[in-house]
């Protein structure tokens, strides 16, 4: 690494690093087949992830104060449960759901990248999940964190400066000695803004089978096709 | 661990963990020795210490903004330093010394028990120290946590209520399904005040021979000569 090289590594977890789609589509069926119901769990998995965003946006714009993403996962799975059909589901199935964030799938490069990378940065999920969450998915994929950074230690969701900013004060770095590390363009747009350097792992099957980016959509300093190529690029 | 036994500790870092009075007298002297200083090492050690509680007092009551245990640390040291007679040093020194802070070595027992303890328990440090303290600390020794709670995260230092109660609501664990581990019995009274279960790890050279708690001041739930026999004690 060059002297004045990046010190630290921020990634964005959902989409980036594990498979939501595929990974909420098994555990809820696992949670759900059981007690009889069936439903395209695909198509459930998308429907969830699609309130993140506008459920965000009541925190970011202050509409509401901030609580833990597990918290919206948990507000919001009942009543797409009930667009897919499902109605009678206990209050303990319910937290099995929210749960399910915890126990997704690493994309297969992942691990091994993380190992890799870590020899060389400091490493930190900047992520929109809280940290019981992040600690619950590290355990899951032996993730090894220097500290769980992001949303919670903000108290609001990215993309707002806030919770870039306050992971790089956590660390002692300025914007440029840490790289934000994301499939999703509009996080790294926000990072750059600030600063921030700025790695994009293309996740093309993100949503569903070429529904994803498979480049990024903004000027980077770096463009991977996956983790292990960004470790290559980065010289670990 | 029985079925309603403890899910997390919460460890004390310095003096628990780690042997801030010799790790200190050594890097201070790796440091000022070379620039002509001769001191006595472990006296400036203690000394340099012994400004952390009236320094911490001074957040803990209102009286000044939450700062990093790094900024009292950096602080403290010229003050103390020119006690000890060293009035010519360098800001760049004194951000090294700051630094040893870093670089402190752990009590033998440690590393080995933390790596049994973690195959059953989430850890966590709660410590007044701030992150990236804690990640320098962790990266030191290979110390392994699950997220890096604490003083910072909180906003406020110990023994104050928050800094516990923060911690185990960042895990989503009511007080009774944690653990407080420290070799200071104010702190576990503080954590145990809160419905926390307490154990005590003796430290009996902490302060130099024979001047650290070889024993717990009150109550505590476990007991332990070092923390490799807290490992025994937990089933671990």
């Amino acid at each position: 690494m060059e002297r004045n090289g990046p010190r630290a590594l921020f990634f964005d977890v959902f989409g980036t690093l594990v498979d939501w789609r595929n990974g909420i589509a098994r555990e809820s069926e696992a949670i759900l087949s059981p007690l009889g119901h069936g439903l395209d769990w695909l198509a459930f998995a998308d429907d969830w992830r699609a309130q993140y965003q506008p459920t965000l946006e009541q925190v970011r714009s202050g509409a509401r104060a901030y609580v833990k993403l597990d918290a919206l996962h948990r507000e919001n799975v009942q009543p797409v449960l009930a667009r897919h059909g499902v109605t009678d589901v206990s209050e303990q199935t319910l937290d099995e759901l929210m749960n399910a964030w915890r126990r997704l799938p690493p994309w297969p490069d992942v691990p091994g990248a993380l190992r890799r990378l870590r020899a060389r940065f400091l490493l930190a999920p900047v992520s929109n999940g809280n940290i019981s969450l992040m600690a619950g998915l590290a355990r899951t994929n032996s993730f090894h964190w220097d500290a769980i950074l992001g949303a919670e230690l903000c108290g609001d969701y990215k993309p707002k400066p806030a919770v870039y900013l306050s992971a790089c004060a956590a660390l002692d770095l300025a914007p440029q000695d840490c790289v934000m590390v994301a499939a999703h363009t509009y996080d790294l747009a926000a990072a750059a803004a600030l600063g921030l350097r700025t790695a994009h792992v293309a996740r093309p099957d993100e949503y569903g089978p070429g529904k994803g980016e498979a480049a990024p959509g903004m000027a980077v300093d770096w463009a991977a096709r996956d983790l292990s190529a960004l470790a290559d690029q980065l010289g670990c």
